[in-house]
């Protein structure tokens, strides 16, 4: 059993701006990683280079980040990080932009093929990133993981190392609120995946839990308010809160089968994350419900559920669209995901044969 | 609002043993600081000898922390590093060697009178110090804090720096079981005020509030056995986690007036500092029950009591002797503590009368 989450969090409402003086800690050249519009519409951008112009930090933009970015989408990165000679990283975003930047942050110090991302270790320490959190789902502000889209195995890797955490990540819920109202739903179905995976994977522990159950309890009492797609600042607050609370948990316990069943459903499918993650919770809350009932009554009790029913009506107001695949997909799916690493974290011994089922539950 | 913990916590049973590689990520000479005893009563010495040997690693051991160690004593430990240049610190035992050896890590890479340890951040940073909780009580091996006597000031002071958090901490609750049962009651009732501190301190935050809350819950899962002085190993593994998890939150909200009132009873008094910090803290919590009687309510419903009166005869159960300063000393230790600096997160405006009364309460 152990616990680990280095990143220091700053939070609460201007939480850049009032703590502007922490980035010159970090050295005179930064770079900003973003994609293409997101950052700048919800004003987290201004607030940065506001920061950065306070503390005569001189910085160059790269917002060419893609929605899943691939490895060489992070490696073009690299190569401007390694031109502008950066001395550290401020990313702004989801978790596109965030893991992104832990990938860009690994190439500028090391001269790597793109693929030897996901050899573990390397020889050079990753120059600092930054985090400021643009939606409420990832986590990935404050943990070790970048996921990357392998478009040569046509689905997503992830890598990590203790270096890959963020220095720091700044968690204010203004930058939420012109989210589009389905970004809002994805990204907070993905951090519920992350609490149900988390809790009820087999390396959960007594110091991830603490988190992980607080995650659930905080989107509760949002959980409503998100039904009915009509948020006030407190809920995108708590839904933040959340999504970092459950960030801290994952990032001892990783995620499970949800997270690998669900890259084919972003990969061939086109689905954003979260969503890909949504549509098959129910079904692994199913599966956990018959190993462990006690446990997945009192998850579903911190969201004010009585029942798995109450839950997949709930997600299934949230993202209607589940029928999506063929029959052949599935199997196809079920053949992939079943090698992948996190599967040995199912809290049940789960098989190829109870993937395809899951997935034939999406079959048009 | 910010949340900061980068200690890496190991923990369960044999976790020393069982995750000995890692010490040689620190270097190949180590130093042990200890105090006279008890690290080889609890097994925890051997442990740790065995460990390194494992891996090659040489050791030096100092084994000079007395009780509520002064600068000069911490000091003395430094230049025992300087002498055998060492790479690392592995500090075993409660309170008072965790936070010695905070202290000699900073002595060994800088050249400072011993007072100037409190002068904030130092040119150089510490050497790393890995840390071996052998009482459930100070935290100390998840906080940034350092507690020093200082003898030409008759009290305590403390220290602190980003970089005095713990490398890594383990956490083995068979270390605690030859604990003699009144430095079990000190110390968890030492973790006891940690929680209340925090939680009703002024700079308690939603990220310190989950670990504070969390401790009291597993403190109040074992607190009639610890009333009835009879531990079972799953009690002793709830205090050392309950004492793990608020010392993560004291490290964000830092303590407040108990601990400081508790400084001169030590000091003047001889009290251990648990014990000094319990015959304070129904005061205490009586005075905040003003401001918050809803949560102070809340809290004691975790321990599973109804009251602040019968919180105040539960510790009068663990710590029967309270009668024990004079009018004289209510009144000089209300004058000197009232200049403390975490007065100021009291959650209430405090004034010197308030201490007096306070102090006069344990009076003969």
């Amino acid at each position: 059993m152990s616990f680990y989450m280095p990143t220091k969090i700053y939070s609460g409402s201007d939480c850049v701006i009032k703590n502007a003086s922490v980035f010159k800690n970090f050295g005179k050249n930064a770079m900003i990683v973003t994609g293409k519009t997101s950052a700048k519409v919800c004003g987290a951008l201004d607030d940065v280079v506001k920061a950065l112009n306070e503390n005569n930090i001189s910085y160059s933009i790269f917002d060419k980040v893609l929605n899943n970015p691939t490895v060489e989408n992070c490696y073009e990165g690299g190569k401007f990080a390694k031109e502008i000679k950066a001395d550290f990283i401020i990313a702004i975003g989801g978790g596109s932009p965030l893991d992104a930047a832990k990938a860009i942050s690994m190439y500028k110090t090391n001269d790597i093929s793109p693929m030897q991302i996901f050899d573990g270790e390397q020889k050079n320490k990753p120059i600092p990133v930054i985090g400021v959190a643009t939606t409420a789902g990832t986590g990935s502000e404050v943990t070790q993981y970048s996921v990357l889209t392998v478009e040569s195995e046509e689905t997503k890797r992830s890598f990590s190392t203790p270096d890959t955490f963020m220095k720091i990540a700044f968690l204010d819920a203004k930058y939420t609120e012109s989210l589009p109202m389905s970004i809002t739903i994805d990204t907070a179905v993905d951090a519920l995946s992350h609490a149900f995976e988390s809790i009820l994977n087999k390396r959960s522990n007594i110091f991830s839990e603490v988190y992980a159950k607080e995650s659930l309890k905080l989107t509760g009492k949002s959980l409503s308010s998100l039904v009915k797609r009509n948020l006030t600042y407190k809920d995108r607050e708590n839904l933040l809160f959340a999504s970092a609370y459950v960030g801290i948990a994952i990032a001892q316990t990783g995620t499970t089968v949800v997270h690998s069943m669900g890259y084919p459903l972003t990969y061939y499918k086109g689905l954003t994350h979260g969503n890909a993650n949504g549509v098959l919770l129910s079904s692994f809350i199913k599966g956990c419900d018959n190993v462990n009932h006690k446990l997945v009554s009192e998850l579903l009790g911190y969201l004010g559920l009585n029942s798995i029913n109450e839950f997949d009506k709930m997600l299934n107001t949230l993202l209607p669209d589940r029928k999506i695949i063929t029959e052949d997909e599935a199997k196809l799916f079920s053949e992939k995901t079943i090698k992948a690493k996190n599967v040995s974290s199912c809290p049940w011994d789960i098989t190829q044969e109870d993937e395809y089922k899951i997935f034939l539950k999406l079959v048009k």
